[in-house]
Order: C-alpha cells, then structure tokens, then sequence
C-alpha cells in the first residue's frame, strides 16, 4: 500500500505492505491529510464559489449543482498537501487548487454527457436536469475559467504543467471510448487509458505544490510520481465499484457501464481473466494499491 | 459597410456607405485580404495539421475531418492580417493564428453537439459520424492543445486575452441555450448573445496581432473593436441564413433551428417586428453591416 507521510523532510511517500495494518484493522484514510488542509481547503472552496460566477444564471447554477454536490475534493486537497509538504507558505496554491478543481468539474460534466450518467454521488447528474447542451457548454466555461485562474497566478510553468495535463486527460478519455466496449482491451492499454483519463490530473495536482514552492526538479518528479500511482489506484477501485455497487452504498456515478447487463465484460474482468496464465502476479500488485482509499476490489 | 484597408500606416477599419459600391455592382470579398495572408495561412495550416496529432487514432481524425473541412479559416486569417497591419515580422503569429482556430474548432464540435447538426458546410458534422461523445471529448482535446500552443509561445498577455474570451464565448453559448426558443428575445439580449458567442473570439484574434507587434493600447483598442463590430454582423448573417437557406446553398450548418417549422420565429425576426415601431432605424444599421461577408440579409 502506497501513503503519505506528510510533513517529514525528504519524504513523500512510503511504500507499506499491503498485510501490516491487518492485525489492528488500520483502515486507510484520507482523515489525516484532510484534517491538514481543512484551513486551506475552507479558502479553496471560497475561490470556487466566486470564481463560478456569472452573469448567465445558469452557469452558476449548474456549476453549483455539481460542486455543491461535493465529492472528497481530492485533487484541491493533493495540491494544497503537496504545498505544504514542499515547506510553501504563500497564498498561491490556494486558487491553483481551485483551478484544479475547476479543470476536474469540467471534465465530470463532459463526462456524464459521455457516460450519459444520471446519478452521481446519489444526486442527478446535471445533464440529467440541465440537458447535454448545459453540461457540454459549462464545462467549456469551467475549464476556460480554470486558464483564467492560471493566467493570474502568472506560471507559465503551471500552466504549461495544466494545460499537458488538460489535454492528455481528453486523450485517455477519447481512448476510453474505443475501448470501452472491447473485451479484448489489454492490460497494458487500460492501464493507460486510466493513467490518462485521471492519473494525469492528480500527478499535475500535485507537481505544482512543489513548482511554487520553488524545490528542486528531482521533488517534483517524485511528487508527481506519487500523484500518478495514487490516481491510478484510485480508478481502479472506482471502476471496480462501478461494475459492482448499488448507487445506494458508493460515491461515483452510476453509469451506462455500470447498467451494463454483463459486468464481467469489465475491461478490469476481461484484463485479469486474460492475465490468469500470463501476469497474475503483476495484477496482484496493481490490486493491493486499491486499499489505499475505499475497500478492497470485490471482483 | 465596413472594410478592412490593410498595409495604410494608422488606418484600421473604413466604414463605407452601402449603396457606394451599387452602380459598379462590386461585392463585398475576402479576396484581398486572403491575397495579403495565403503565405502565412499555409503555415498555419501545416501547424493545425502537426499539433492535432494524437497517439489516440480517432483524435487526428475526427479533427481532421472538421479541420479539412476547410471553412473560410477566417479568425485566424484576421489574425494574420492585423499582425501585418501592425508590422509585425516575426513568426509567433503563425502558431497564435492556428491556436485562435483550435479554439474556434473546438467550439464548432461542442456546437454541434448543442445543436444536434447533422451538415456542416454541407459535410456530415462530427457528432452524426463518431457520436456526441466523440465531439464533446476531442473539442476538450483541441481547446487543450490550444493553450499548449499558448503556453509555448511565452506571453501571458496572449493567454489571458484568449482565456478571458473562451470563458465568454462559454457564457454566450449558455445564454443563447436560454434564449433559443424564446420569441421575447429582446434586440439587446440577442446582440449580447451574438457579440458574447462569436465576436469576442474575432475581436481578440484581430487584438493579438498587436499584442506581439507591441504596438501602443490604443491600437490594440482599435484593433480589438474592429473584429469585435466585424464579429457581430458576421454572426448577425449567419443567423439570417441559418433560417432562411438550405443545405444546398450555404456553408454553415443546418441546425435543429433551421429545422425549425416556424422560421418567423427567430430572434432576429421577433426583435425586429418588435423593434418595428420604435427601433428601426437602428435595426436599419445592424443589418446594412451584414453585406460585408455575404449576400444582404434575405428577411
């Protein structure tokens, strides 16, 4: 299991076994690190709310729908951790978390039009209340809204790290949808597909708490590293959930996939059944990172 | 009728009266301007064409299909143009111009999306070929790319004008989903719509040109209310038609609106039987600006 150890010089993430914490039953959670960030993280959301405002009242209405909604604030919460982590004490990751935060709510949004989703978080997708054309055209006002963000704090670094990320995240979602229904999908490729589509953003969350606190290029990879591995944990169990929980006991959305008459045509199920005879051990290893967050994988 | 006199030190845009061009039947046409700007639009090209690539197959090709679709490719050849009129000598114009066309591109894809278009200057659009999924995803991709190109050509003051006008087109397209079908559409709500969706984006194409031959804010100005009046009566035509035409007979898309069995009921129609009484002097001047790209508003 992969954690983070904040506040510890040097260190950015520690690498434990997966069996360790099973004697005391030490659950994974996300406590620690939020009780770290709640200060910042009660500033980020102020920057949200302000920053998503518009004339055009269905902007603010529609974005609010979906941020009030909530969600763990994971990526904001990355940022503002890895700042502090990185020794940063100015005001600037403050309103880049919202920017990432602004960039991942634009991409749900695009997403449920993609998904055709109707619930999320147990709540109606918005485009399930506003229409597609809602959802398509704020998410386009969200992300515009993120650059503007960007172009404020005044990092081309940042910026250039955001918008790479902006654009291998639709890459991994475009690739999603040639493979979505492809039982043939490789371990390789889905690993990719979910490295593009979410991984990408939480490295990027990441990386930039340690750009502006201005450490060293070898912390920011490191940061960023861990940020991909994390990320790439995390949609693994979403997926997993997503094939095999109720909207009544998860968080995700409840997608077309999940309605899908044949959950074993997952491409996690149709990967692992593959990798049975060929990479059982490797699938293992992918598997234990999934207890970082929520419960383990059921399938 | 307003037109573009290029190369004429300090002189921006000649307002011409209509009917001065009667008797010699002499049409209004992008002919000069696209005379002045093949060069440079050639390399713009070549750089459309490089950075839409994608390791994901159907990205190069869904784009590739909207981009070979051709179009005028007018915003980025305003802002050829403008760095021109400016002096500028460089070569940033050349990738500035192909990221004002992602952004349009992208806008298009979403568009049609929002539309449920089927033709696009007589071509298949997107979305009827690949699905709205396909469309919502690679416009995030191109919008993406867009500020890649940005970041990499270094200048905030670029990025910030192209941010600040993406999240505006955003806000237009949204208000025009809530105006759409209302026939109580006022003149101003309509010209807030047009000037928000598709002038911004002509206007800050047109202020680039000056922003990298750092010429003085009042040029700048200039430059920027030039594309922005431009803007206006281009859409201000595009609408009359998009009501008016068929598929045969025009280059923009055939819409669910053009589909629409109540003509009459356009914004542009409704505000203008409203404004009959006590505006119509005013509307006499909107619509004398529409013959500047295409042939006199037909209702």
């Amino acid at each position: 299991m992969i954690t983070a150890e904040l506040g510890k010089d040097g260190i950015v993430a520690v690498v434990v076994k997966l069996n360790e914490g099973r004697g005391a039953r030490k659950r994974a959670s996300l406590d620690k690190m939020s009780a770290l960030t709640a200060r910042d993280l009660a500033r980020v959301n102020k920057v949200i709310v302000a920053r998503m405002d518009s004339p055009v009242a269905l902007i603010p209405q529609l974005a609010g729908h979906i941020v009030a909604a909530g969600g763990k604030r994971l990526r904001p919460t990355l940022t503002l951790a890895s700042a502090q982590l990185c020794g940063y004490s100015g005001d600037r990751h403050i309103a880049l978390a919202a920017c990432v935060e602004f960039i991942h709510t634009a991409t749900l949004l695009h997403d449920d039009v993609v998904d055709e989703s109707d619930l999320r978080r147990g709540l109606a997708t918005a485009n399930s209340v506003w229409g597609n054309q809602a959802s398509v055209l704020v998410g386009d006002f969200l992300f515009a809204r993120a650059f503007k963000l960007m172009v404020e704090d005044g990092s081309l670094r940042v910026l250039d790290i955001l918008s790479s990320a902006s654009a291998v995240i639709a890459e991994g979602e475009v690739a999603q949808l040639t493979t979505a229904n492809d039982t043939e999908t490789s371990e390789t490729a889905y690993l990719e597909v979910i490295t593009g589509k979410t991984a990408t953003l939480f490295a990027a969350a990441c990386r930039i708490g340690a750009v502006i606190a201005e450490r060293p290029r070898i912390q920011e990879e490191a940061l960023d590293n861990y940020g991909l591995n994390l990320g790439i944990a995390f949609q693994l169990v979403d997926d997993a959930l997503d094939y095999s929980a109720s909207s009544a006991s998860r968080s995700g959305t409840i997608s077309a996939r999940a309605r899908s008459p044949c959950p074993s045509c997952s491409p996690i199920a149709a990967a692992r059944r593959r990798s049975a005879s060929s990479g059982a051990a490797r699938w293992r290893i992918w598997s234990s990172t999934t207890a970082i967050w929520k419960r383990p994988l059921a399938c």
